[in-house]
């Protein structure tokens, strides 16, 4: 499995708006192949800065999802920039395991 | 729900040992009253550096955990600060919502 951590920081107060946005984002994932996490979390230190951890069955999942978001209804990646004061920071990761991912026999 | 993001650097070339003991300390979360996530992933672009997602149901939870492993057989924190070449770096969350969490109903 893959997985990102993806630190977006908005604009000065804009962090809800920001979060409101990739809580929609996941809403739309939930179910969808190979999407095993799709977290969205506020820094508790920077109310502007939401982290999104995301794990993935590989990265021909990831990027499915990323060409279903473009053309669906609802967010896409343009809207979710809009809002950053900054590029995202990106740090790309081999998932080894661990607590909350599914178990080899398709089960939570 | 709170969540933290650790990442952890490892004495050159350690990574992957570091991990392995990270795995343990998840092994033995499997279960632990309020611990949602506890992922353990390598950092794709550095292998020494190893990264940790965790989800609790709250502050009190994570406490407890970190209680039972300090007395309990296994690797302990101890173990774990052993190997860096440098002080984990905490980032602290308020966790909003997502794929990968469990739902109201308790199921997942």
């Amino acid at each position: 499995m893959i997985g990102r951590l993806m630190a977006m920081t908005a604009h000065s107060g804009k962090g809800s708006e920001l979060a409101a946005v990739l809580l929609r984002v996941a809403e739309r994932l939930h179910g969808f192949p190979g999407c095993e996490i799709y977290l969205i979390s506020q820094d508790a230190a920077d109310p502007d800065t939401v982290h999104v951890t995301e794990v993935w069955q590989d990265e021909s999942s990831a990027q499915a999802a990323l060409a279903a978001s473009s053309s669906a209804d609802g967010p896409n990646p343009a809207d979710v920039l809009a809002l950053l004061s900054s590029p995202p920071h990106r740090t790309d990761l081999t998932v080894l395991g661990g607590v909350g991912l599914p178990t080899a026999d398709g089960q939570p």
